[in-house]
């Protein structure tokens, strides 16, 4: 047996605690995986007074980020510190002290990922981040290692468990958004601000490190198109379910023509598909491979286990050199990558619209005359016996055929301008598989 | 970069022709994932006249595995060979000539992993074998690497494409089981002796693979419990689907009490749970984990480009360093792991019993009453009005609740005896998540 590898962790929120809970209860077996003891040696934190749930073995617990940095006896250093600063300057700090780092920290490298891979990679240190997207699904190693051979022709994905989490139940519970936006903060599926979840920014981060990952492009994240789920009704989504669908937060990523289509935005998916099926705070990523063809992937995105088991998966990678080396040898992740030509979307799709409309004659002739004249054309309308709704309108509900998306926005951007139309319509991308 | 690593084929089936395919046309995006070129030395076949469909490059190709074998300019052999000799003679050839190996030959290695491990071992070199379980789906991965952190609970898995192809044909089609098996050999997802595949013992020997890396034990494939699809007629699936379920061919192994309960059997899965919803050639793996939780994968199990795609992924991590690593510190690969004590079985569940009886009063009371004599207790029963059957009997089928799988096999035998039932009973067991 070798002599025992030493951690420190910096940061003791939830997914902290989770890692150090885990290292320590299943040290036999993640020994058996590392072929040596992995320990933890000190923990830094911003309050060293706060009660923590899990002792710290050793009970070595301090403020300062040099404790760990400056510590010859540590060689791995877990940063689960969130946000951009202090997180920024403490993995140079790390790095520059020459210890490996594993990080969750999606947003610091969704923002500062090149400027931090590069200096990892001069300093030969790595950087391991499989618990920054998606959490228990193993997405990084299987999009940089187990599907190394393919060219990846698409990725979508479902990467926020809180807006999945709402979506979810207001669909089975019929509940409105701001109702279950409660519920799930009670829960602690939503944070006290959940701003960046619901209106698609943690989605979209990590959909630029996937990209990344696939695509061997940068995307800088704000770049990318993105709406939220915070625009969204109930009405929107039983209209959805009449039509055989469900509304999901879907992040997608497509190469065609030597351009890259992203985008974040909810879409209406069919149920019965993986995505569809894909309920709570559940996460899931579907790839399609030229050679290995679609690959889906399913499984908590969050949480504090979920989270803490792939954080310490690369802790095992770091210390038995796997790490390194997929660091090292993965070419992608070096920062001279070429920023990507991207455009929100690639192919021609279904579009789902709800308008509302005065309730009067010859307005759904005027409403599919305008359609007609952008080359759009219509598969289906719903449009119920709606009595005492004058003044919100009435909502008529418009399934397009395939087409392009630019066109749908352009026509949906001349039906707002009527004046039989009452406030502004919804469009919506329809994914049928 | 650095030179290039030469790899020899053995064996140019289908696989194997995807590998040279997959090696040559990627030949860029491969070298930056391997950080250097990987070429094609040579390949090694049974009959070297046949015409193939893929040019090895250089156009060497022999017969003589010690082409390979005795070649000092190879480091990386490719065994595509099936069955087990003379896979088994060429694996050893090859490791004892200092190669690193990687392989698709689940055979091979549920009936001689412990000793090709340990000679692998003993001789420092790597086997490397993602493409024998589940084709794409990096499984290997996911268990050895990815959720290392974890102790597993339970796998549940659709190993095997062909029957998975075979009872969603006869379902969506509602097609007999033997026309059904005519379509999937002429489509080629089935061989032209399909026995292996439909009588459950390919999915076997995946899980005796997939159970030795999640619990660390060794468990000779053909201890376990085994029943394929080829006893299975289209109405026991009308029937399922009447109750809510579709039927598939799935393969289970799950840790209690110190035992391991392991099986391979047709059951009834609940529609809407992921894997009711894996439909056609492909496979699927549920894990259960105790820090990630429930992880599910999903993709195509077999055919030439997703296996390939796996096999290359190998070549890639044997080539970097990746494959060796994870060999020599995953413990448990090692043959002098514990032989497991296992049953059929783990917990409570409910059961679907298909019952042909002679159509005369108090046959249903006669019945229910000796299940109830076994302490088993009803969920629903069907029983159609059914005219003129009089010979092969009229259906009875009954949802029991979850109750001991040992106890329902002894009512059934009783009730087997009963001169009021016609033929032998059908006795599936219902997975609910």
């Amino acid at each position: 047996m070798s002599a025992p590898v030493r951690v420190g962790v910096v940061g003791l929120g939830t997914v902290g605690s989770g890692v150090v809970r885990l290292l320590v209860e299943s040290a036999d077996h993640i020994t058996r995986h590392a072929g040596r003891p992995i320990v933890v040696e000190r923990a830094v934190v911003k309050d060293v007074a706060k009660e923590r749930s899990v002792p710290v073995p050793g009970g070595k617990i301090s403020s300062d980020i040099r404790d760990i940095s400056q510590d010859p006896a540590i060689s791995v250093a877990v940063l689960l510190v969130g946000g951009l600063e202090p997180a920024r300057s403490m993995m140079i700090e790390l790095l520059e002290h020459g210890k490996d780092v594993v990080t969750a920290n999606k947003a610091l490298l969704a923002e500062h990922g090149p400027e931090l891979f590069e200096l990892a990679r001069k300093l030969g240190r790595s950087i391991a981040f499989e618990a920054a997207v998606a959490g228990g699904i193993p997405i990084v190693a299987a999009i940089g290692e187990c599907l190394a051979a393919n060219r990846i022709e698409s990725i979508r994905g479902i990467l926020n468990g809180t807006s999945n989490f709402i979506l979810t139940r207001m669909e089975e519970d019929g509940a409105d958004y701001a109702d279950v936006l409660k519920l799930a903060q009670a829960k602690g599926f939503a944070e006290a601000d959940p701003s960046m979840d619901v209106d698609g920014t943690d989605a979209t981060q990590k959909l630029a490190i996937l990209a990344h990952l696939a695509f061997g492009v940068w995307v800088p994240w704000a770049e990318i198109s993105r709406t939220g789920i915070d625009g969204l009704d109930l009405d929107l989504l039983k209209y959805a379910g009449e039509l055989g669908y469900r509304i999901r937060l879907v992040a997608v990523a497509s190469r065609s023509d030597g351009r890259l289509a992203m985008r974040v935005a909810p879409a209406l998916v069919r149920i019965g598909t993986p995505l569809a099926e894909t309920r709570g705070a559940y996460n899931a990523v579907s790839i399609v491979g030229d050679a290995v063809g679609r690959m889906f992937f399913h499984g908590l995105g969050a949480g504090q286990m979920p989270t803490a088991s792939a954080v310490v998966a690369d802790i095992i990678d770091t210390v038995v050199g796997r790490a390194a080396i997929t660091f090292r040898t993965t070419g992608v992740l070096e920062s001279d990558t070429p920023a990507a030509k991207i455009s929100d979307t690639a192919v021609l799709e279904r579009h789902f619209l709800r308008i509302r409309v005065k309730d009067q004659l010859g307005v759904l002739s005027k409403i599919t005359g305008t359609l007609g004249e952008h080359g759009i054309s219509i598969a289906s309308v719903i449009q119920h016996d709606v009595s005492g709704s004058s003044d919100a309108g009435v909502p008529l509900v418009i399934m397009t055929h395939a087409c392009d998306s630019s066109a749908v926005q352009k026509a949906v951007a001349a039906i707002d301008t009527s004046d039989v139309v009452r406030g502004k319509s919804v469009c919506l991308s329809v994914l049928e598989e």
